[in-house]
């Protein structure tokens, strides 16, 4: 995209209402703008953020064989009726009375709804299991809205749900959810930790939190650092085998990570001392066996192979997309700006042209934008040098490609990795295979 | 994908609700639910259809310098105030109050946030022309919903704005978009055709539906059939010239084309008899000027050259996304089911596995399959082959791969084509071969 033509407007001033600094710095980088009270439309580059998140979530979930639905953003309240959960849901729920004086609600959630439709449709135990997921707008109408897109109102959520015949069937999907969760944020290029979770009164050690390490989390969190050098992409597992499913999990829970409300001094202590990592947190995925409570409370069953109603086994498996984006930006920032890890960056790289006008730099930045102009940023206003390297490190572009009158002459560039600041006056299409392959 | 693992349930009954082909062929083929009046949840091949389209309209919207926004569905009720609308929107709006007694609206459609959006962020002449779209969910609370998602409540919808800083901006803005809008609907695989349209007290001929043929559209229609052989994505127009916008603009609208309220006898004996084509037709896209409405009325103005306010002049432009995929099917199916363009089907092709068990039948699948499991659709369930025949036919996949133990003994299969039927018997790689390269 031509700078000079897009819609990526970036503020110098400080946005008074942010408090946190992925809220300030989405302001500034032109991300988002809040349209009414913790409601935010996403402007070009921070959507591009939100698709990439988006697309990362839905390859993870695909591989593991779970099938992409869409439910809508409206819901009957009948439905919610039927799981007693219309009365019991405070006043979060968004509720809505439609011209025929018909009760409607903005669905900030959807296990009534997945579960009647798969009880709809599924007849037989022939028909399970089956993993099913999506990902839309949701609502919950917080009180206090804050800290951006972090606590918002209306926000972008993966939900997933599972339907097993049996206990083992829904552990088995449990875990290879999880799987799916460990490879997604680290694609996404971010540590977060899976931590075990209060299951309520259904029980069980069946939950856990992924939380990312960030200063202004909600909540304090202990875990060994030994997690994060682990390769969960090259991590062999079988997920049709129990078993290869089991060691995995174990494997996986065999670093200590805990928040404050669950932490264990005993086994902490365990830790080697040099690997114990304490710090502030943010939940950013959530995962969840709840059994049959869906089931039986809106009576969805299948003929079992004896021929008797057999109520699913149910599990759900949230993650929040929308929160992601502010969530990887508290992660990962400086003084400067945003530093996007490659993987959902707006941009794979900004080409900073520093003399718009002198042919030579025009004509080396036309000939590097025009190999990928749809993942290229090309800076080609009328404004300071000084002004463009300020955008480039406020956006956050994983690199940036600097073209002045004298490595233009001779072909070269000046290229800056933002995550590291290292700079590097190199030949031009050495700098563009630098770059390519990143993502 | 492995249809015995899937969520692609058909349906043998014909709903009883459905009085239109699409709707019946939507709901019997799995594409869609209800789950409230003129509220539907998109199931896995449904859902696919939905991307597809939308895949291909944001491509053709890029092309032609459209930016990506994405605006919140819910809006606050101050901002259509501003602009005198909040009380002039009919029952059609469906109003909500939040916990705080503030008014809220689902947003209809976009006009009043994305004027607000760009005169915030819009400060000088410079900052001019853009031209930006988003795809989202709308809701309009219609009295009687009806024909499935052809006319249902909560709908997805493309809405694009342009702002120009004069006139002949705004008409080179308008004829691109109808550019991508021709090429839009040819990738479809649909024939839809512009028409003049009214555009109120602003007059002017400014305004075009676009409208697919199909039996029981909503409106009669009148056209030069020689429309349907023109190829526009093979159309030469330099977009950034206007005199070459108006020659294409001019090549397009010369194809005498009138909904009855618009019909002009006299033009209508110009076109040659073999040529007339009447029929009915439904409307899937809309393009619209309207000049300073809402710049005017919000007081949204960006400093002209000479440091005077000025009011950007702004069009719109909707295509109906879900409301094409019932669109698409009235115009293409028979008796036996659904006839999807190779461009937007769910699957690309279905491999009929006609014995399930057959050593030679499962290792000939299973080839096939490997070569695109995303893509193809496997039917490896334990059933009569003629209830296999029945869902491939239902659910309108461009090519069924029919494998039988004869033909796998040998290593050949029969390649339906759905549109015509033609059958073949021919070696398994040269039907992948014929399959491939139809997307």
């Amino acid at each position: 995209m031509r700078l000079s033509r897009s819609f990526l407007p970036t503020l110098k001033e400080v946005p008074a209402e942010a408090q946190i600094a992925s809220h300030r710095l989405m302001l500034r980088a032109g991300l988002v703008r809040q349209t009414a009270s913790g409601i935010y439309a996403w402007l070009p580059a921070g959507l591009r953020v939100l698709q990439n998140i988006a697309r990362i979530v839905r390859e993870e979930q695909d591989a593991v064989g779970s099938q992409e639905v869409l439910m809508p953003t409206l819901q009957a309240a009948d439905l919610w009726r039927r799981s007693g959960r219309y009365d019991a849901y405070g006043p979060e729920m968004l509720r809505i009375r439609d011209r025929h004086e018909r009760d409607l609600l903005y669905g900030p959630t959807n296990e009534e709804m997945i579960t009647d439709i798969f009880g709809q449709m599924a007849k037989s135990y022939r028909d399970l299991p089956r993993n099913l997921y999506q990902i839309q707008w949701k609502f919950r109408d917080e009180v206090r809205p804050r800290f951006g897109v972090m606590r918002g109102r209306e926000f972008y959520m993966k939900d997933g749900y599972s339907f097993d015949l049996d206990y083992q069937g829904a552990v088995d999907s449990y875990r290879r959810m999880m799987l799916a969760y460990v490879r997604t944020f680290q694609r996404l290029g971010v540590v977060a930790i899976p931590m075990q979770a209060d299951t309520g009164p259904i029980g069980g050690e069946l939950s856990h939190e992924f939380i990312i390490l960030a200063p202004t989390g909600e909540s304090g969190v202990f875990f060994d650092g030994a997690f994060e050098d682990q390769d969960w992409l090259g991590e062999q597992v079988d997920q049709e085998n129990s078993d290869s499913l089991q060691r995995f999990f174990d494997r996986m829970t065999s670093f200590y990570a805990a928040t404050d409300e669950k932490h264990d001094e005993v086994r902490w202590a365990e830790v080697p001392h040099e690997r114990r990592r304490e710090g502030r947190g943010i939940e950013v995925g959530q995962i969840f066996y709840f059994g049959k409570k869906y089931t039986e409370s809106m009576d969805v069953s299948v003929s079992g192979p004896d021929g008797k109603p057999l109520h699913p086994e149910m599990g759900s498996y949230g993650i929040g997309v929308s929160r992601l984006v502010g969530a990887i930006i508290e992660a990962s920032h400086d003084e400067a700006g945003i530093i996007w890890p490659d993987s959902v960056a707006p941009f794979r790289a900004a080409i900073l042209n520093l003399k718009p006008g002198d042919a030579a730099c025009d004509a080396l930045c036309d000939r590097l934008y025009a190999t990928d102009p749809q993942n290229l940023l090309l800076d080609d206003r009328a404004d300071r040098a000084g002004a463009k390297f300020a955008d480039a490190d406020l956006m956050g572009h994983p690199w940036q490609l600097v073209v002045g009158p004298r490595g233009a002459a001779s072909g070269t560039v000046e290229l800056k990795r933002r995550a590291t600041g290292e700079r590097e006056e190199i030949a031009a299409d050495e700098a563009l295979a630098r770059i390519a392959g990143n993502r």
